[in-house]
């Protein structure tokens, strides 16, 4: 990409071509499967990068913060699923959301937080919506399928008249795995507990018209999703090496890469220095506990191509990373990569790697576009 | 601090005090050795704090980006080194600043960049000020002390009409130790290395009035500087769990936390779920390979005091922290820490975690006052 060689470094570049090629993937399996597809934008937090995967067929979004929840909003988007459990101080913002139009649906996994909602409730005409979090995996958050605070939780909503739209669940634990049958059993064991869970609501007599799962590694691994109405998902729309140590994806798959700048080179060493260093690539080391350690990202060429040799950097400061390959030290370095040189870093985490930028570069119909993303709560 | 209650989690605070304390304690010292005190403004990006440095003796600023150099600049700093070696494309940036009246110094580790200077200069009256990076410890970028192309780059910069300001060297190594003797040793090494390329380029017929070092473990460990006139550091400003194994503070020095929310509970599990995950604490773990790991940081109540049992942050998602003690599970954590309890996390690395805000809360006075920072190159 020619366009590439004015852009100051570092900075994020979206191979658009890759970006758009992951959503149809995962909007076509969705389509298969029978089930809303609602995207996770808490990975790319930018509004060009929603509007095509609502162009391909998403069904609202979901997000991580109230901050997310507030700049989508203000850019047209109405069907907002705030999925981490709210806390009571934050019942006021998201009360203010609503009360401008926004179809905000909240999260809650405990009886405490569902009596803070039903207080906040009745200062209120307008019932929030809720789903309650289950935890279908052991990963972290949410009530049991089983659990008898699932049915006491829907019981103070209702009673309350809160408006329990169904349960969420995230199988977080599927980014601990790496072969494809393990993947579709938790995939189908996500599937089997948060019906399970659907089931026990509506048969204590409440509805529950939304039955949410998701996470990137079971959403492309489901065989069947019965019972399900919604999947929610988020990084698969950049992929990234940790997703490949999953194996849900390819290196050829990654959008995201962070544009750099060969500053030096310790011949003795086979070090190439850059100008891309923890502050660009984050301090993401997801894939050293996975089979295959990318230190902090692969090195391409300019068109991101991964590097023959398999030059990783293997060590970053925060303005300088060390690129190396596994051969070890190579006296053309500076031949081969002369200073001024530019190369692209592959990430560990698309999440994290985003989150160190303000925007992405990318190219839209041949011409150098820039797109906006957000930080912060 | 009553101030903190209505503050939106997760979100970074300062405590003003300990920063204080923080920045005599470097000051006193460089006073003491004698020496000038150019603060690294990495670490925290921010005016407010800066001015503090300054008010405290400081004389100019360190910057690793050209972005921080303009941001300070546009706040009345005028006497700025930047101090990660220049790229070709980089010049004209900093070329402009020197044109709206900033004392930019650049760094040089390359003949070929040297060279680059040079041809940017000829279209110049304003010559450019350079520091060449020399490296006393193997930790990244530099060239030796006996290197031959020391002299060579001075010559070249010097036929070019470009202004050589000395030498500049970052004992970055320091972070690996942990014993004040290897410390103190290390600091000496830093200290001779660079006095010896300061006389190796007098000798050559050059002029080298700053000899300039740094690194916060070196600074706070260097029994003598003689032959130094400058040095350099900047987390010391926070402190952070990293420099508290590094053993030159303690946990009460930690200057920056992030505020947390609890949202939720797994008692069997012992666990605290909180609204800070890793967008907020950063993804930096360099306490794993350090001698006491604090997992994603230390749990201190809302005073910032850390909690007796020894919490610390053992995983964390995108926005959610697990906080456990290692004495595992307590059936009581829901009574001790009810829902919507805010605490606060020392963090691992003050530098990556202040990355991921774009304020600080503190109180100045008895009063909340926020100082922006800012990110970005």
């Amino acid at each position: 990409m020619t366009l590439l060689q004015d852009i100051e470094t570092p900075a994020a570049i979206v191979d658009a071509a890759r970006m758009q090629r992951n959503i149809a993937r995962m909007q076509d399996r969705m389509n298969a499967l029978g089930v809303s597809f609602r995207p996770h934008v808490k990975t790319a937090k930018c509004i060009a990068v929603a509007d095509r995967q609502r162009a391909a067929g998403a069904n609202g979004i979901t997000v991580s913060t109230l901050r997310e929840a507030e700049e989508f909003f203000a850019a047209g988007y109405d069907d907002i699923l705030y999925a981490v459990c709210i806390t009571p101080h934050k019942l006021g913002r998201a009360r203010q959301l609503r009360g401008q139009g926004c179809r905000l649906t909240i999260l809650v996994d405990t009886v405490e937080i569902a009596q803070a909602i039903v207080e906040t409730q009745s200062r209120s005409s307008d019932p929030f919506e809720v789903l309650i979090e289950v935890d279908t995996d052991g990963h972290r958050s949410g009530v049991g399928p089983e659990d008898a605070r699932l049915i006491e939780i829907a019981r103070v909503l209702h009673a309350g008249g809160v408006t329990l739209r169904g349960v969420l669940t995230h199988a977080g634990n599927s980014y601990e795995l790496n072969d494809p049958e393990a993947l579709q059993q938790l995939a189908e064991q996500e599937r089997a507990l948060i019906v399970r869970a659907a089931e026990r609501l509506r048969a204590a007599g409440f509805s529950c018209p939304v039955v949410s799962v998701g996470s990137t590694p079971t959403a492309l691994s489901a065989r069947a999703l019965d019972g399900v109405t919604e999947v929610r998902c988020g990084v698969y729309v950049f992929f990234d090496l940790f997703m490949t140590n999953v194996g849900v994806c390819a290196l050829g798959d990654i959008a995201l890469s962070v544009l750099t700048t060969v500053i030096g080179h310790q011949p003795d060493k086979g070090w190439i220095i850059v100008d891309a260093g923890w502050m660009a690539m984050s301090r993401d080391r997801g894939t050293a506990r996975q089979a295959h350690d990318y230190g902090y990202g692969v090195v391409c060429d300019v068109e991101g191509e991964p590097l023959k040799d398999g030059f990783v950097m293997i060590a970053a400061n925060q303005e300088h990373g060390i690129l190396a390959a596994p051969t070890g030290s190579s006296a053309s370095l500076g031949d081969r990569f002369p200073i001024g040189t530019r190369l692209r870093i592959l990430p560990n985490h698309a999440c994290a790697t985003g989150a160190q930028f303000s925007e992405y570069h990318t190219a839209v119909d041949g011409a150098a576009v820039t797109w906006k993303r957000f930080n912060g709560w």
